[in-house]
């Protein structure tokens, strides 16, 4: 794939692929809820649904009409490091889509009373999230993870903090977020290679610049949260520190992840739930930002398990530290790579992968590539990597439930370090 | 498509798609939780968990680490009327998933022991989707809409239900739900029919007939449920009766619930959510059996707009049964051939389709001919589906939430028929 600069320093790139009849576009900057401090908490979420209630000449109902009238659709996605704008559409839809999302990117209009009324229903979204266990135990993991810090804040942020947002900082914050050479355009299926340069070239060629928000390391700073509720199950997340996307040992973590809890032969599938029926649901990821990360676990468990499948995924992260046999090495090798082929044939993932690479590596990375550097990785790379997460003694277990459950976070800490 | 049968009666279907890596094998058995009586609740979902526990020569660890140790993947579900199991695989596993799958299906062990222990991990499953407001909302409204029959109780049972299921009588209902003649046999992707045919002879050509369960028409009977939880928004689905899948008006049915609230330009998702501010999350959908249905809309607010919310649902669901303004049914249209096309790209839903679709209609319906039945509606079907549907005077409105929203599930009722 061959990736264009523009002046300004907004990136293109096309994937185009014969035989499908429709398209993906993502716009996606390199930017999100982790560039904001304390008091901003939100506002990168909050930014992106108000570039949907007017830009440029659209109204609202414009912006969607006009796409979803010829079957496509548009979305928008704010995480921590990247917030991505997409289009789906039949093969017809590059430039209508390409000139939306412009719109939507450089030109919101921000109306006041729109401004006031999103809040509201940000605020919903917040309480949604809140009423949702296996969301809202995610967030306390966050936010024992990285205390303190952006990375460990929701990125809905709160009322609080999007009361003080106003229609001026929301557009000095745009201006900041979506600069263009923290910028990527990025399209995958039926499309032209030129068609989409062209089109770049003309609707985000003269994006103008704008200074960077400083970058803070992030800090692994564990903590342990246990939040009583009424519920029927307790939720578990439990992490450890991980690494970067950047870092030499990110497949190690993937692989780490995968062979722990990535399927249902993985250690924990098979031990927590097949054999001893603790748990419906377990199962084990890897996040990684730019420069810091986390090892994950998830469960939902009856309130009296809690404390022994938290104490149990201690004992089998500890046991995959020591070594893992070759055969689970080899699995969650063929796993990983699979989910990469598998993951290229949907055209979102696609067009959202390359621009996710693109932003995090300054290149695409070939998929060969990637199987290569996941067959590299070797038993002493999980044993060394684990030795070095272990070392930190830094945990973030985050239990929610009954009262009965809440000594789970405790019991998993005490399991690792003693 | 060609279809093949085999002299049991299994139906084999290959869908083999040039540029692809991978494959995508569903094998579905046309039947699932409608065939149990209110004894048998949850025991097509028990079944299901169970196969996994061991079949044929293979342990519940052999069963999984065999397909996931080459980057594949294997899963089930279960629905109303119909239970899949799935396969994905890299192109030279069709072979191994069939295999497989056919143990699963046709040699489970069912263990006496295992069953135990696979009641309680379902009991989890079950209180996981109590905790849940956003799922357990559906369940009531089903339960409201569908009163005293199969379509009404949960897909999962219930925990006393469960406890009537033992290895005997689990074994029995296998030979029924998965019976040849209820069969079919689909794969799509990095497939050869020849090698699909020929596998499917060998593995499932001497699977054993048995006895139907009896077909009990079912009866959108209406019903209105509002249940108090502590949480912090209302949580509503609001339903009305809708149309089986073989019914004509079955493509006005999934038009209307497309305009009234299938996208961001959707009536619902306009006035509720980018006019009032009334909702963060809502939608409208329709569901579909064999013989019966339903049109329904889930929405999010808070407790202080439930009501009101639901009188507004209430007022566009007559607006538009009024009269559809000719721009908001050619965008449904649009949209609803999008999904189609689009759906045609993930391997899984292609496969998955192609079984439902022989389930059924006895044959796959092509792409072009579902697209032209979607062109031909006119104005007056909508007109006169809707008139046809109100004309029941039945509405199954389910709330759940604060003591204050409870009323809505009422307003919506007084509002729709007075």
């Amino acid at each position: 794939m061959r990736v264009t600069t523009l002046a300004n320093g907004v990136r293109v790139v096309a994937d185009p692929a014969p035989g499908y009849e429709t398209l993906a576009l993502s716009v996606a900057a390199g930017r999100g809820a982790r560039q904001e401090d304390e008091a901003r908490s939100g506002w990168s979420h909050l930014l992106e649904h108000m570039v949907f209630k007017g830009a440029g000449a659209r109204s609202a109902r414009d912006i969607v009409e006009t796409i979803e009238a010829r079957g496509g659709s548009v979305n928008a996605a704010t995480g921590y490091e990247r917030t991505s704008f997409q289009v789906r559409s039949l093969a017809d839809g590059l430039q209508l889509g390409m000139e939306v999302v412009a719109d939507l990117v450089l030109r919101p209009t921000l109306d006041p009373d729109d401004l006031e009324r999103e809040k509201l229903v940000v605020a919903q979204e917040i309480a949604e999230a809140a009423d949702t266990p296996d969301d809202f135990v995610f967030d306390l993991a966050q936010g024992a993870a990285f205390a303190d810090q952006p990375l460990g804040r929701p990125v809905l942020g709160s009322e609080a903090t999007l009361a003080g947002a106003d229609s001026a900082s929301l557009a000095a914050w745009r201006a900041r977020l979506y600069a263009p050479d923290r910028l990527v355009v990025s399209a995958a299926g039926a499309v032209d290679e030129d068609e989409l340069l062209a089109l770049a070239e003309r609707l985000f060629g003269a994006a103008a610049a704008a200074p960077d928000t400083p970058f803070h390391p992030a800090q692994f700073t564990g903590g342990s949260v246990a939040q009583r509720r009424s519920l029927e199950q307790a939720h578990l997340v439990l992490t450890l520190p991980g690494v970067g996307v950047t870092d030499p040992a990110y497949f190690a973590l993937r692989l780490f992840a995968e062979a722990l809890g990535g399927g249902m032969s993985s250690r924990l599938f098979q031990e927590a739930r097949e054999r001893l029926g603790l748990a419906y649901a377990i199962d084990a990821y890897a996040e990684s930002y730019q420069d810091a990360g986390m090892l994950g676990v998830y469960a939902g468990a009856a309130a009296a398990n809690a404390g022994k499948l938290a104490e149990l995924v201690a004992v089998e992260i500890l046991k995959l530290a020591e070594a893992i046999p070759a055969d689970e090495l080899a699995r969650a090798k063929a796993q990983l790579k699979a989910s990469l082929f598998m993951a290229r044939e949907g055209l979102a993932a696609r067009a959202e992968q390359a621009a996710a690479q693109l932003l995090a590596f300054d290149r695409v990375l070939p998929t060969a590539e990637i199987a290569e550097a996941i067959d590299a990785v070797e038993p002493a790379d999980l044993a060394r990597l684990a030795a070095r997460l272990l070392g930190e003694r830094r945990a973030a277990p985050a239990v929610l439930g009954p009262a009965k459950a809440l000594a789970a976070a405790e019991r998993f800490e005490r399991a690792l370090f003693g």
